[in-house]
C-alpha cells in the first residue's frame, strides 16, 4: 500500500551531532537508528492519506486523538502535549497576486525526543527551505527536535509577515480609490479584504498561546537555551497580529470615508442637476411669456421681437450659468 | 404513575469493563446492581414530567438544585458539582433546512461514580447515535461515567460546527446577494442570520468555562487519562465560537456594503432620472419657442418648419442622450 | 417618635431551628432574645426616615457607612463586610405594562450572626412573598440569616429574569414594526428600549461580584453548605446580563436595519415620483409641439386632430406606465 | 521671596489627637512641632511657584520626582508611594453653567506619617470646606495624615458625582431635542457633550487604581480601621464611572437616532416636494393642451370655456390635494 | 572597514562615578577600561552597516537574535533579556509641521552591566541632548547604565507627548472644520489623522509592557533606588496612550458629526431647490393660462393685459418668496 515513488513522503533523514547523517527512503529503519544512537529522524509528509499517517502513528507511538486532527484538515492552530511528545498545528498562509487572495494550508507537527513528523496539508508553503536552512546552521540543529520545531515555525511566521505586508499594499490602494475623485464602487473591495484578514487573523491569533507556552519552559522537547528563539518567533507574530488589528481599523475608517465620499457626490450631483435644470427652465418661462395671447403686446410686433427673445432667454441662462459657477453648484 | 411503554425512559442499559452488560426496563434494578459489582448504568430520559424526574432523583441521590434546574427547561449551559456528582446542563443546537432556521434543544446531565442520568428536552439531537458510538469504543466506555460524559459533549459540540458550517453557507449567500446588481433587500435577512449568531453564541460561550474545568483535573469522575479527549472537544468548541465571531464580523462588514449599495443606487437612480429628464425637458423648451406669438419669426413660414422643428427636438435629444451615455449618467 | 401603626416596620420577627418563633412589635425585645437563644431576628423596613435607621442601627451595632448607604437612595449595588456583619444593596426592578417602561427600587440588608435588617426604598418588589417563601422551607431557614440572605438575593434576580423576559417581548415588537412596510418611526422606540436596557444593566453588572463573592465562601454569616444556592443565583444573574447584552446588540442591529429601510423606502419613493413625473411631462410636451405656430402643420387640420393629440398622449402615457411597472419604479 | 500675607499658603494647622491644637502662618515651627509630639500639620498651597513648593519639598523632604509633578500641571490622577510618604495626584472638575461646560483642575498631595502637604491647581474646587467637615469630625481626624487623605479623596470624588448629575440633565435635554418635530443641529451639542464626557473618564479612570490600592491596605499612613472609608469613595468612583459609560452609549445611540431623524425629514421632504410640484404640474398640462393651435377644439369656441378650462385645473389640483393628504405626503 | 571619520559612531565615552571620564575615538579601548576600573562606556551608533553592528556586537559579547533585530528596521518595541544583558527596542516619534505628519525612527539599546551600546535608525531624535542632560546630574548617571536607559526613555516618552499634544492641535482643527458652515471635505483628513493616530499607537502600547517589567525590579542593570524614575516615564506614557485613544474616540465622534452635517446640508440644498424650482413654475403656468386659445378670455382683451399677467406673475413669486423665506427653506 505504501509506495515510496510517490510524494508523500517528501523527505526523511537521521541527524546527529548537529548535522545530516543519513537520508533514507525506508523510514522505519531510519526510527529505530534514531532511538539507538541519540539522533533524531525527521520525516516530512505531504498530504498523506489517513491509512498513511496511521502506519506512522503506529511506528512513532502518537496519540490516536492527535493523530486524527493531523488527518482531518481544517483544525485550529494549537499545541498539545502527550507526556514526551508535543503536537502543534500551524495554519499556513500565502498571498496569490493574481487574484490578491490569501490562501491557507496546514501543517501538523509530531515532536517527540528522537523524532520528527511533520504532515502538510495543500500546496504552497513546502518545508524544503525551512529543511535546508536548518541543515547548514549545526548550532539550530543541535537543539534537536526543538530545533526544528523553531525552524518551522520561524519559517510560517515569516511567511505571515509577507502576506501582511501584501494586505498593506492593498489597503494603500483601497486608500487611493476611496480619495480620488473617480466614482469607483470600493464597497466590494473593502470586504474582501476584510474577509482576507478575517481569514489571516483565524490563523494567527489561536498560535499566541502556543507560542506563550513555548517561551515558558513548561514543554518538553525545547531545550531552555532555545526559549529566546522561540520569545523571537512569538515577537514576530505579535507583530503581524498588531499590523493585521491596525488594518482592519484603517478599512473600517476607509469604509466609513468612502459612505461619505458617495453622500458629497450625491449631493454635488443634485446640485448640478439642479442647475442644469434652471439653465432650461428658466427660458421656458420666457418662452411661456411670449406664447400668452394678450392683444396688446408690443414686444411681439417688434421688427427683432423674435432675436430679442432668443437672446433674453440666452442671457438669462449665461447669468445663471455664471452664478451658479460662482457658488460652486456647476 | 410511571409508564415503561411510553417514550419517556428512551434507553437504559449497565455496563462493564467497557461492555454493555445488561438493558432492563426496570431502572431501580439496574441502578442496584451498578452498586454492587463495579460497573454503572446510563438511564436516558425524553421529556419527562418533573415527577419522574422527582423521582430518579432520589433514588440516585441528586441535589435539589440540580433536579429544578434539570426539570426547567431554558437553562443556561453549566457544570456544577455536587460532592461526587457533577451537573451538565448542555444547549443542543441543530439547522432547520426549510426554514434557515437554527432551533435550540437542551441536555441536563447527572454524572456520578456509578451512574449517568441525561436528560433531554425538545425535539432533535437525540443522544442514540452518541450511545452507539461509544458502546462500539470498548476503550471509551473503560473509562466509565466520564467516557459517557465525553461522549455526549463530543455529540453535541461537533453538532455546533455542522451548524456552524450551515451558517457559513447562509453568509456566503448573503454576500453575494448584497454584491449582486439585483435591488434585493438584504437587511432583514441578514438581521435574522445575526439574530441567529446570537442563538448560537448563547449555547457556546458559556460552555467554554466547565470544559476548561473538565480539562483541568479538578472534577471527579473525570479519570485523568480522558483530559486530552475534552481538551479535544474545548478545542471543537473554540473553532465554533471563533467561527461566529467571524461571521458576526463579516455580517456587520455585509450589512455596511449592503448601506453602501443603496445609497450609490440611489445616486445612479437620481442621476439616470435627471438624464431622462432632460430628454423631455429640452424639446419642450424648443417647442415653446415656436409656440410664441411674434410677429416675425421666420421659421414659422418656412413649408418645412414644422419637421425642421421636429428634427431639431430629436436631434437635440439623441444629442443628450449621447452625452449621459458617455458620462454614465444613463 | 417610633410608631409601630405605621407601614415603615413591615415585618417583624423571630425565628429559631427554621420555625418562625414569635412575631412582635417591640423589635428590641425580640432582638434582645436572639442573642439570648441562639435563633435570629428578622426586621424589614419599607422607606424609613434616617432617625428610624439610625436608632435600629445602634441598636444591632450597623458601621456608620453602610447605615449612610442604606438612609440615601440611588446606591450602587455592593456587597459589604464589616467585621461579622455583611451589608448588601440590591436595585430592584418591575416593568409597569402601561408605559412599557422598567422602574427600579432599592433594598439594603444587613446580615448578621444573629439579626437580619431589610431596608426597601421605593414602591414594587416587596419583599412579604419572599419572606411566606422562605418561612415554608424549615431547610432554608435552617441556614439563619445567610437563609434570609439567600430568599432575598433569589427573588430579586428571579424579577430580573422577569423584566428581561418583558423585555425580549419589546424587542420582538420593534422587530416586526422595523421589517414592516409601514412608515413607522421606530428610532424613538428603539432609543428608549436601548434605555431601559442600561438601566437593567446598571442593577445587574455590579451585583455579578458580590454573588461570586458568596459562592466562593469567603464571606461570613453564609454557611459552607448553602454555597450551591447562591450559585444558582449567580446564574441566573449571568443569564439575565447575557439576554440584555444580546437584546442591546439585537437592538442595535434592528437599528441600522431600520437606516437602511429609510434609505430603501427613499429610494422607491423617489423613482415612484419620477415614474409620476414622467406621465405629466412627456403629454405637456406633446401638448407644446401642438401649440407651436408653424403655418404647415398638417395635424392641426385634420377634423380629428384634437382626438388624436390627447388619444396621442394617453397612449404616450399609458406606454410610460407599463413601462415603469415592469421595471418595478410604479 | 516668600509672602504670608498673598494667598499661596492658603491654611496650615496642627492637628493632635483629632483637634486643630494651632494655627501658624510659619509653617516651619507648626512642622517641627508636629515631629516633636506625634500631632501632624496640614498645609494647604494653591498655584504656588516652583521655588516656594521646592522650598516645603526641601523641609519636608519631599521626592524629587513627586515634587517636579507638583509643579507641573497636567499631569494624570496617581498614586505614588516613596518610602514612607504617599503621593497623590487627583483631578478636580465642576461644572460651569453659563456654558454647560466642565472645566478641570488639579491637586497633589503628599501624605507622610505626620503631616500632609496639598498643592492646588487652578480655580473651584476650593479644600476649604473639606478640611472645615474634617475638623468637625474628631473621629476621622483622628485616623491621621490618612484621614485627611480620605477627606480630600472623598471631596472630590463627590464633585464628580455632581458634575455627572449635571451631565445626565445635558443628555435629558439632547434627548428631547432629537425627539422633537423640530429641524435642530444636534450634532454639534452632542459632539461637545461626548468630549466633557471623555474630559470626565480621563479624571475618573486612571484614579480607580489608586483607590483599589487604598483599599487593599498595602499602602503606608492609612490606618487598617480606615479602608471601609476608601472602599466608600472607591464605590462613588465606580458609580461615576458607570454612569459616565451609560451617559456615552446613550449619546451614541441618540447620535444614530438624530440621523435617523434628519434621513426621515428629508424624505418626507422630498413627497411634499413632489406633492406640491404635482400641483403645479398636471394644471400646466391642461393649460399646454388648450394652447394647441387645432383648428376643430369644441371647447375653444365654448362661451365659458375659459372658466370651464380653469375649474378643470382647480378640481383637479384638489383632488391630486386629497389623494396626497391621504396617503400622508403632504 | 570601520571608519572613524564617518558619523556612524556618534559618540563614545567612558563614565565612573557619575562623571564622563574620558571620550576617545577606540571604543575597544574604552570597552577595556570600562571592565577594569568599575565605570561604563556608551557607545552610540547612528545607521551602521550589518557589518559595522556584529563588530560591536561580538566585542560586548551580544546575543544573535537581538542584533539581528538591532540590524533589521521596522522592529516592535520591546524589551528582551539575555542573562545580565538587557536588550530594548524603541520607536521614536516627531511631527513633521509642513506636512501635518509623524514619522517614525527606531533605537535599540543593548545595556550591560558595564556598557550601554544605542543603535538609531533614521532621522529625527537625536540622543546627543539626552547625553547632555545625562551627564549634566551627575546623581543619574551615578546609577550607571540603567540611569542611561532611564534617559533615553524619558527623551522618547517626552517626545511621544510631544507628538500627542501636535495631534491634539490637529483634531480640534478638524472640529472647528467640521462644524463651520463652509462645505469642507472632512473626511479625508480625519482618515489621515487616525491613520497617525494608529501609528502612534503602535509606538506606545507595545512598550508599556517592558515599562511596567522596568518598574517591577525584574530586570537586571536597573538598581531598585531608579524604579520611581521608570515609573514616571511609565505613567508619562500612559498619558501618551489614554490621549491617543481619547482623539481617537472624538475623531470617530467628530466622523459621524461630519456625515450628519453632509446629510442636514442635503436636505437644506433640496429644499432651497425646490422653493428655487416653485419660483419658476408657478408663473410658467400663468403664462400657460394666458396662451390657451379660447375664444372668450377677457383679460386677452384688456389694454393692460399684457402688464396685469406680468404683474401677477411676479406678485405670486413674490408671495412664494417669503413663505419659503418664512419656512426656512430659501
Amino acid at each position: 500500500m505504501w509506495d515510496y515513488g510517490d510524494h508523500v513522503i517528501v523527505d526523511c533523514a537521521l541527524y546527529r551531532d548537529g548535522k545530516r547523517v543519513e537520508v533514507g527512503t525506508d523510514w522505519r529503519e531510519l526510527r529505530a537508528k534514531a532511538d539507538a544512537d541519540g539522533g533524531f529522524v525527521w520525516i516530512g509528509l505531504h498530504d498523506p492519506s489517513p491509512d498513511e499517517v496511521h502506519e506512522v502513528a503506529e511506528v512513532f507511538g502518537l496519540h490516536p486523538l492527535a493523530v486524527e486532527d493531523a488527518v482531518k484538515a481544517h483544525q485550529r492552530p494549537k499545541l498539545e502535549r502527550f507526556d514526551g511528545t508535543i503536537f502543534v498545528i500551524l495554519k499556513t498562509l500565502w498571498y496569490v497576486d493574481e487574484n490578491d487572495a490569501v490562501e491557507t494550508g496546514e501543517i501538523a507537527m509530531f515532536v517527540g525526543g528522537d523524532f520528527v513528523v511533520t504532515v502538510r496539508h495543500g500546496e504552497g508553503n513546502e518545508l524544503h527551505s525551512a529543511r535546508e536552512a536548518l541543515e547548514a546552521s549545526q548550532s539550530m540543529l543541535g537543539h534537536g527536535p526543538g530545533g526544528v520545531l523553531y525552524a518551522v515555525l520561524d519559517r510560517v511566521v515569516d511567511e505571515y509577515l509577507d502576506v501582511v505586508d501584501e494586505l498593506v499594499v492593498d489597503v494603500d490602494e483601497i486608500e487611493t480609490s476611496v480619495f480620488s475623485d473617480d466614482r469607483t464602487n470600493d464597497s466590494a473591495r473593502i470586504y474582501v479584504l476584510k474577509r482576507e484578514l478575517a481569514e489571516v487573523r483565524r490563523a494567527v491569533l489561536p498560535l499566541r498561546d502556543p507560542l506563550l507556552r513555548l517561551t515558558s519552559r513548561d514543554v518538553p522537547v525545547v531545550p531552555e537555551e532555545a526559549t529566546p528563539f522561540f520569545r523571537d518567533v512569538a515577537d514576530h507574530l505579535a507583530r503581524a497580529a498588531e499590523t493585521v488589528d491596525s488594518l482592519d481599523g484603517l478599512l473600517s475608517t476607509a469604509f466609513d470615508a468612502y459612505l461619505a465620499q458617495v453622500s458629497v457626490q450625491q449631493n454635488d450631483d443634485m446640485r448640478k442637476i439642479s442647475a442644469g435644470a434652471a439653465l432650461v427652465v428658466v427660458p421656458t418661462l420666457i418662452a411661456g411669456v411670449y406664447g400668452m395671447n394678450f392683444r396688446h403686446m408690443p414686444e411681439l410686433g417688434w421688427t427683432y421681437g423674435y432675436p430679442y427673445a432668443l437672446t433674453l432667454m440666452a442671457v438669462v441662462a449665461a447669468g445663471l450659468w455664471v452664478m451658479f459657477k460662482r457658488s460652486g453648484w456647476l
